[in-house]
C-alpha cells in the first residue's frame, strides 16, 4: 500500500553519485547548535485578529512525491453498526501538508516531537515567485528573490520561516502539482541550494516552507536533494505542500506549524495556520 | 493491530439499554445550529508572548480508553539503508492528545476537516478540580464548578473552550491514567452531563477539553457516553488527553486546537497549544 520503493532508488542513485556525502559535508560545515529543548520562548508580544488555515485537506489519493498512495482510511466502527464513528488511518509520514523534521534527512537530527514549541510559532516571510513559476516550473527561489523581498520589507526577522509562494498550492487538482514527465522526473519549483545556503549562513531562520511537494525543485529532488540534506541536516525544519499563501501579507503574519508530536517521528501531516 | 472490539461491545450494551436513543433525544433537543463554514473570524485583537504545548508525546503503547494498542510505527526507510528516514504509522483516530469532531458521536455531524478554523483558536477557561479528583477519581466537573469559576473570573467568554484540569495529565505513566478496575470499568474524572447541558444551553462555548481519555467520566463512558452524545451531537468539538494545564492561567489564554485536516475524519491526534 505504501512501499516507498522509488525513494529507495532515488537514494541509491544519490549515494552512487556521492551527492549525499557532499550534501552532508555542507550541512556539517554550516551546522548551528541544534535547537535546544530549553530554548526560551520569545519575549516579544505578538498580536493577531484573524486566523488563516494554510493546510490542504488530506484524502486518499492526495498527490505524493513518489506517485504512490501514502494515506488510506478504513472504517471499522460506523454509526449504522455501532452508533459511533471511528476510523483507522495508515500513512507515510510525509503526505498532505506536512513537516520535515531534521531527522528526515539526517542520521541523528531532532525528531518531530523534540523540536521546541517556541520554534514552531514564528514570524512568516512570504516570497512570491508565482509569475516566474507560471512560465517555468523548473524555476527556483534564489538569493536574488530574498534580496528583493528584503529591499521592500526589511531584513528577514530573526527566528522566522521563509515560505515560497510559487502558486503551486492552487494546482492540487492538476497534473502540474506533481509535474511528473514521461521520464518520471518532476517539474516543480523549490528552494535553490544557494538560497538555502544564504539563509543558513547569513540569517536566523527556523524553517522554510514550500507550496510544492519538495523543499528542493522537482529536478533536484529527482536525485540529490541538496536543500533537504543541507537544511534539515543543519537542525532546521521544513514544511511542504503549504496552502493558502495568496491571502497572506508578505510580512507580518505569525506562522503556527502544528506538527504531530510523535516520538521519533521524521515529520508528518501538520495543521499549519497563520495569525494575522 | 487496532481492532476496536471493546467499543463495539460498549455500544452494543448501550444500545440494549436504550441509552443511545435517550442520549440522542437530549442532543437533538439542545441542538444549536451547526458551526457554519462561513463563520466570521473573531474581530477582537489577541495578544500573546509565550507558547505552551498542551500535547502529550504519542508513542506505541500510549494508554487508550479500550486498553488496545491504537498507534503503531514501521520504519520502511532508514538512514542506514537509504540515507533518508521515513516511517509509516497506523492509528485509530482517537489516540494521544486528540480531537473529537461532531461526527465521532453523531450520524452526520461535521467531520474534523470541516470545523471552521476560527472555531479552533478560542479563549480558554481552565477549571481546576484537582483536589477533589485526587480524593475521588469518579468525581466530575459540575455546574457548581462552573459557577465558582465565573464568580472568580467573570462570565465564560463567548466562543471559548472549557477545559477540565483534574490532574490526570500528570498521571500518564501510572495505572490511574486509565483507571481500569478488575471489572473492566474505568475510574477517571470527566464532565458531568449537567455541566455539559448548562454550557450547551446557557453559554456560548465552542468546545470542551479534558486531561483524561474521555469527555465523560470513566464510569459514564463504560456504557452510555451521555456527554459525548449530547456535546458532539450538538455540533461542538472536544479534546481528550490534553496536557500541560497546570502552567496556564485559569482565564486569559488562547487555545489553538490544531486538529488533523483529514477528509471525513471523526477526529484525530492533534497539536494543542496555548498562547499566553
Amino acid at each position: 500500500m505504501c512501499p516507498p520503493g522509488c525513494l529507495h532508488s532515488i537514494c541509491a542513485q544519490a549515494t552512487r553519485r556521492g551527492v549525499l556525502r557532499s550534501g552532508f559535508a555542507l550541512g556539517a560545515a554550516m551546522a548551528l547548535p541544534s535547537a535546544s529543548l530549553a530554548a526560551p520562548v520569545p519575549a516579544a508580544e505578538h498580536r493577531f485578529s484573524t486566523v488563516h488555515d494554510l493546510t490542504h485537506t488530506l484524502f486518499e489519493g492526495f498527490p505524493t512525491f513518489s506517485g504512490e498512495r501514502w494515506f488510506t482510511v478504513e472504517k471499522p466502527v460506523t454509526w449504522d453498526k455501532d452508533k459511533v464513528n471511528l476510523h483507522r488511518w495508515t500513512l507515510m509520514e510525509h503526505t498532505g501538508t506536512h513537516m520535515d523534521a531534521p531527522l528526515h534527512f539526517s542520521q541523528d537530527g531532532l525528531s518531530v516531537d523534540l523540536i521546541p514549541i517556541a520554534d514552531l510559532v514564528v514570524p512568516l516571510a512570504v516570497i512570491d515567485i508565482r509569475e516566474r513559476a507560471a512560465a517555468n516550473p523548473d524555476t527556483s527561489l534564489t538569493p536574488d528573490d530574498i534580496a528583493r523581498w528584503e529591499a521592500r520589507y526589511g531584513r528577514l526577522p530573526d527566528g522566522c520561516c521563509v515560505a515560497m509562494n510559487s502558486g503551486w498550492h492552487a494546482l492540487l487538482d492538476e497534473p502540474r502539482f506533481t509535474g511528473r514527465d514521461a521520464d518520471g522526473r518532476n517539474h516543480t519549483p523549490g528552494f535553490h541550494i544557494e538560497a538555502a545556503d544564504f539563509l543558513l549562513r547569513e540569517r536566523d531562520v527556523k524553517g522554510i516552507a514550500v507550496d510544492t511537494l519538495s523543499l528542493d525543485t522537482g529536478l533536484a529532488s529527482s536525485g540529490a536533494f541538496p536543500v533537504h540534506y543541507a537544511w534539515l541536516g543543519s537542525g532546521r525544519w521544513g514544511v511542504e505542500a503549504i496552502a493558502g499563501l495568496d491571502d497572506l501579507p508578505a510580512s507580518g503574519a505569525m506562522l503556527v506549524v502544528a506538527g504531530p508530536k510523535v516520538r521519533g517521528g521524521t515529520g508528518g501531516p501538520s495543521r499549519v495556520l497563520a495569525l494575522v
